[in-house]
């Protein structure tokens, strides 16, 4: 069986295939953000907070936390600034240590550049899993000696230094030999999640199909469990978030445990909870019923995320009480 | 390939394991609809005709037609209106000839009187299908004749003489059962469309994973479409639609092939295209771009029904005037 460990300094996560699909919280990203990289920039975290209490009480169980800001007025003061492997190891640690005075979920490093995956491994309290390694010679050199020296997970994607193909049989092959040169560190299958990666629907009509085959074989070959950038299938679409919210439950009934993408969005998160459920992992429906209360709060005019912070305080609240009632 | 055929008398529906998943619509029933009931005592249709145009604007490419209507005034004046035997045949055949007056779609003919199911058989232009056999011996001897006699496709359903089982493996072996006996009557398999059976997934936390096993076990061992009573998995839970919504693309990326249900919902008709969609069944995403404007209106104050109505009616308008424009 299966079982990806991810801890934080008080909560642990488990990503496996008799578990609740694991919600990866994506928005904590200044790539494409320029806002919040302006704000990173002038030393400002009210959106980072903001992100984290809000992705959390929507339902993520682990929150990604990227560094790849571009700071374009201190790299006209300061030409080191146009480097990343300047700008991220800092912005990473001082990212991470906010997150982790706001929420109590395990993280998710997220960084191309080696010197911020390990500085966000040292800011890390518990067991992040890292983000990422590919099958590039390079990477699987920098990334793979820092998975086996922290012990902790991390996301394997799937190309490799001719790019990334097409054809699913050769993504399937480059995740094999990830999972391979991990062996070969010392690193169990159990702790490497592959990303099979989703190509747009609208490009690629197999696109769906592609993804629901090699979730199947990675976790029928492999042991692997598996993540993806979710809303990568819609890109390009209408209506995304409908293509998006039946691409995750048919995503996890082919056997997919993870995904890092944006869960203040309704219809994906129902769509979740709803496959949680109807996989058997979600005993009586506790979770479905107490997500349906939120769905009537968003039907009487709430939006999605006010009514799942209250709901997440309603549900604080009634444990704190249950344990006075107990003192 | 596994293709069943079912014609009205100008079109073919496919259900088969490369098509769109086909939606057979459930509304016109009159068991549990008292209103329906006591309007078809009366002679009166006006429903039927609101509840085939409707489900045709909104997607359904089969109708179902059941005449199981229990005619409580005429029973008091006239003992016989207690026998369903004396009742249904000659309903079923006015449900066909008004719904053939109104719509030209292919029909699906339910009941459980072998009367109605053949005054039906000769109503009904075209290939419809039939529903239903189960694997009750004297269901067994009274249906498949019919199958044969009018060369037409049936939904065998999962249960037998000794009821609906709760394992999977039995209710796979009254399916087979059925497949087998059918052969013996000279009927092939791609005319069998099985219901496995879909228990409530609130009293029966593996009734999800039962019904993916299942559907992919017919497919690959018994060469066979599935269908089934899609709103039956969330029987008894707040907030269903999302729950059936979630439920559809599972079904479908297992290898479902269609599903008896109320087309006149938005959430489970958005799960359902958008999942033909990512089983490559959509080229280039026509429909869900189609489908998608009529999100919008909806998004913009329609009800659903009435956005379908609309595209659907600017749809055959655009055809038409692209024959003026050839012609």
């Amino acid at each position: 069986m299966t079982r990806t460990v991810i801890e934080s300094k008080t909560k642990t996560v488990i990503i496996g295939f008799d578990e609740p699909f694991c919600v990866i919280g994506e928005r904590i990203n200044p790539t494409g953000r320029k806002k919040l990289a302006a704000e990173l920039e002038a030393g400002n975290f009210d959106t980072v907070v903001k992100d984290a209490l809000e992705q959390v009480a929507c339902g993520a169980t682990v929150l990604d936390i990227n560094s790849g800001a571009v700071f374009t007025n201190m790299m006209a003061k300061d030409p080191r600034y146009a480097d990343n492997n300047f700008v991220e190891p800092p912005l990473m640690k001082a990212l991470i240590e906010i997150v982790q005075q706001t929420v109590d979920v395990p993280l998710c490093i997220d960084s191309s550049v080696p010197g911020a995956l390990e500085a966000g491994l040292q800011a890390c309290e518990g067991r992040p899993l890292l983000n990422s390694v590919t099958g590039e010679e390079e990477r699987l050199e920098l990334v793979l000696p820092l998975v086996k020296k922290y012990n902790v997970p991390v996301v394997a994607i799937s190309n490799d230094d001719t790019g990334i193909s097409p054809d699913p049989e050769v993504r399937f092959n480059v995740a094999k030999k990830i999972v391979q040169r991990a062996a070969d560190f010392g690193i169990p299958a159990h702790d490497i999640v592959v990303d099979p990666l989703v190509m747009p629907i609208g490009a690629m009509g197999t696109a769906g199909q592609q993804v629901f085959t090699l979730v199947r074989r990675l976790r029928d070959e492999l042991g692997v469990n598996t993540t993806c950038g979710a809303s990568n299938i819609s890109f390009g679409l209408p209506h995304r978030h409908g293509i998006n919210g039946a691409f995750l439950p048919m995503a996890i009934c082919a056997g997919m445990t993870s995904a890092i993408m944006n869960p203040v969005r309704q219809q994906e998160m129902e769509a979740i909870r709803a496959a949680n459920f109807l996989m058997n992992h979600d005993p009586n429906g506790g979770e479905w019923i107490r997500f349906s209360k939120v769905v009537e709060a968003v039907e009487a005019g709430s939006s999605f995320s006010e009514a799942s912070a209250a709901a997440a305080l309603m549900a604080a609240g009634g444990r704190r009480g249950g344990r006075r009632a107990r003192g």
